[in-house]
């Protein structure tokens, strides 16, 4: 089985970690990774965010071909939808597969997670997956991911911190550490804390293989089904090919 | 791996069906299964659904100990709560974990199951989920599971008008096919059907495996972590014994 | 008109006490309780609730026969809507009675009863109701129901506590003492407080007597209509001979 | 005990109807009827409604001391909240009583009413006290409640057939007839159908006793406490009088 | 352009600060206010609050021929509907159009405003809107808008602390001052302040400004538009007419 | 006064078309617009949408500057949290913009639009401006807004069946016709129809105008606040400075 980690971060330390910590979550599967061509480092605004969107599918068309699965490795799932539509093989991102998981092991979940813009973002996109009622609250690091990834040892300590708020303050009884950044945390912290605590990369790894496994047909009807063709201008010529495809399974 | 899957029906026949279809779902674990004591043959009312919350921790009592997940498998997660309050290790039902799997996949899934009850019932639960706008809807057959079991040449057509409904009418990009009885049918029916359709079991599965081979820790707070120790009367010695102890890790 | 009360607490002082303030609240009324024959001394976990619903249906099949009203005399409901099912005649929860009676006095109530768990319980349970934007919160005390009814001049100080914090804090117009437990705690504490107090059992007394005297049918379509008979094994022969019974009218 | 039954519309002949009914349902207690003095004759527009809130609040200043609770006896409730707040007594509204009545006895609940505007505005209404997810639907007569009332026998054969139509295309599990104009109509239509039938006054009655009997203060905080005087033009003696009284308890 | 702004308000000094804001917002219309002819001087409860919407609705009957759009000048928006439903041309209240206004300029707003019942008014009224999860809370000072009127410089530190509490603790992010007696306190202290500052009449000025020029039509179906003729008892001879009348277009 | 168009489109007779449409509304103002310089021609799916979301900050951090207003000149709003996070002035989708302006003017609006994708996109989007509720439904046409727009006259019949099926079948009391390729279309339909209609640019125009004349200050803190300064790769070098700034205010 083949599996596609999409960065859409543009740091290649990123995806070269994310990609090593999937191997281990996936030994049986060829996991390969693809990092964003364009778009901020770390994102943490809403405006790298929008970016990162074009920047996922723009990785996909040209690297997606011949996988099984695709993880979206950057929490925050941007452009996770339109993913989802362009691609013939099942999506999914870490944020969505870490909330998923945890309202399946507790009732309310928190998140802690790099960089401060991201509490009303995550807030905001885990109501859009009809979860907000199942998030005890996202709590930030001035640290953004790419910081914590570079010095975890300077990290570890708020994000304990964090956590500890999370639980004691939001009321949450799981903790999801968000973040590309946040690969390798869990086992610094998991054991100093009195509740579960995952990242979105586990969560998200084992979807995609369960779903991979599972030989699921790319829905034909509905919100998701492959759209119109339609003429673009000024995209990477595989990403144009593939809006312009009509009815393409990949 | 050690994985218990408690079938609160009391039907064995089913009970086998289910531990067969897991065993291949997941060929390197342990799968045991265990039947309800007591309560209706097969689950199709709130009566009987509320009986068999009580045979799933009764269940769970006699046999949970030794296993790293528990498997609810009976569509519409009677007791689930419960359980995982009583349970150290990860417990998951097929109905939440087939929900949330596919909120991973589609944008909005349909459930068909056999026992019209089941229809407010399922209803009223992935709403508790927090999955309501998630949900197309609810379709049922007057089969109830247990004759879709015994004879599922007979009901495949059905099924299969059912999901047609559930995609034309109520707008799913997926199915669900609900219910211990429908296990095996999805290869019936899927590719007669233009968007994917999956049942309960494998997702179940999936996450089972997942969540014990991440070695999460059993909350020590929050509102699923182990009750006061309460006295009882009347129930089988092991639930008993569960009920009063205190702090217990299984 | 005769008055069913079913504790599913398996604690007969309980019963007796709720009992007594019943016959109080419904002089004209012939009015019996039934204990759980099986479950927890005192409900104050999820486990202990779900035991409870099969409890209640228990009590029900035994003891149900002729009576005009059903209460379910504890706080919380567990079964409530399996007995809805059941029953031929009105049934209703003091949980259910004093949150609807509460949200016709006042737009926020706030909760205050015994034993932790029942916070994130009864949280989600006034939610299920539709009443969750009106519930202010939910206020626990240390001691269970159980010791509450035990030694009242030792809770009234912890029930003033939590009811005065309920209306500082949570914004509490009006405050439900919750659970067997608290019937005779109101007369305690009413003077005290700026805002009403009630308990569940006066709600619950009137609601169940106004339907009796309604004369209401029993619904023949819908969610709680008599379910389709089956078969069971390991219950009571009274329990087992109402699942077994289509179109039975009690 | 003494009730005072409040009809915001305009007609006598209707406020002598609904004594009438209310004295058989409480015939212990001493009812009493007060009539709009301006207003609409028939409530069925927005622009009615907000008229009879103030008449409503003007009947209470002049006619409401010395009665232990109040009953709005004019489905809708207009001003039940403005209401609540001046009066020292329970208020009660025959809607709200309804809709809270309703939710304990089923799942969802249909509303049968005279006058197409009160779809709307009756969904809004019920949405505001939480119980939209409980409402199957509004079913409204195009005769408004003074044509019903004033020839039931031509009626009747419209209520069944919105009844049925509540019952099999909305899904109400009971059917409320609302307005003040169907009091009577429950005993006309109510064996025709295979769902329990309420109207408003019923349950507005058996709270209003229940409320008054308890003996509950008026609450000195929250949203529902006695405002700040306010001086006033162009109002009623009594109702001015009201407006300028600060901490008056009736 | 003439626009007619209804002041709910029966303080004549408060219409005239307002007409005369709104000719400084919109110099080229032709500017009239009318102020209520009955009710409190200052609206800070729901008992003013309901009479109110009558006195909104006899201010439109006497003077609203003529205009091209009516600002119902009375933060809280007293009778909005049923003004929207008896009027052929665009109406708008001042805190809806505040509303509305801030959820296009940031993702959550605050509101500040005197007279402490408004806080639990306007978090309903907002929440009827669908703007609830758009507001961050509501802030209210002892002073009501009368006094805040009449002596702004002593009001405007109580303002600004408010607001500054709206954004630190109720994470606003933006501030609407409501309430007529707010008009001209943006001024004072915008520039204080690290978010955008707004009152409800400039957003309403401009949207009815703008409704009345795209020369929209009076709905003929819907829940807003005319509803049928109603005899009437008590009434200012023109507003009696004004529900007698069916089909009218103003 | 300044305002920016911003086409997120790739066609430019659209964009052409749109300012056109906006000098007639705003005759005062200076009007410019702008085209994406990548994506699809003409956005109709949810990758064409992500796409459009970069492409409308690249062209902002290109033309934004100098302007005091920006409208996002296609409907559904791609990037317009982005939009507002980097701009120092007020920024308005259509879409945002028409259905807030529609819910000051009924209860319920119908959505209009090319493109068939279009209607699970806006009825997700809808709610996410919390006015779901609000929303009678959306309907679509098979030809997109790049069709409509180069023959109106073939469009014509269709949004009419449209409008009508969205006034009698969804209960809309208000069309908004979407899409900068309708604008025009009022102007043809509005008289054939019994409820006002609009399209989205009118209001976008009137917000932006007002916004821009009161003189707003950008949120130094909140949401939409400037971001943190991050380094990118791979943008175009306006876009890139944008994001490399700390503090900005354009």
């Amino acid at each position: 089985m083949r599996l596609l980690l999409i960065n859409a971060n543009t740091s290649t330390a990123m995806t070269d970690k994310v990609v090593a910590a999937a191997r281990l979550l996936a030994p049986d599967c060829m996991v390969e990774g693809v990092t964003g061509r364009f778009g901020a480092e770390v994102i943490a605004s809403r405006s790298a965010y929008a970016i990162a969107a074009h920047a996922a599918l723009d990785a996909h068309a040209e690297h997606g071909a011949g996988h099984d699965a695709i993880v979206l490795a950057c929490f925050g799932d941007p452009g996770i939808l339109a993913l989802k539509e362009l691609a013939g093989v099942p999506v999914v991102g870490m944020a969505e597969a870490g909330c998923h998981f945890a309202a399946q092991l507790v009732q309310r979940f928190g998140i802690v997670t790099g960089g401060e813009r991201w509490r009303p973002m995550l807030t905001e996109y885990v109501a859009s997956l009809g979860l907000g009622e199942r998030l005890a609250g996202v709590r930030t690091l001035q640290a953004d991911g790419g910081r914590i990834a570079a010095d975890p040892d300077a990290a570890q300590a708020a994000v304990l911190d964090a956590a500890r708020l999370s639980i004691t303050e939001d009321g949450a009884e799981l903790v999801i550490l968000g973040g590309a950044g946040m690969v390798g945390m869990v086992e610094r912290v998991a054991s100093h804390l009195p509740v579960p605590v995952i990242d979105g990369l586990m969560p998200a790894v084992a979807f995609a293989v369960a779903a991979a496994r599972a030989g699921l047909r790319k829905a034909e009807v509905g919100s998701l089904a492959l759209p119109p063709a339609v003429a673009s201008t000024g995209l990477s010529p595989a990403l144009a090919a593939l809006l312009a495809q009509r009815g393409r399974v990949s």
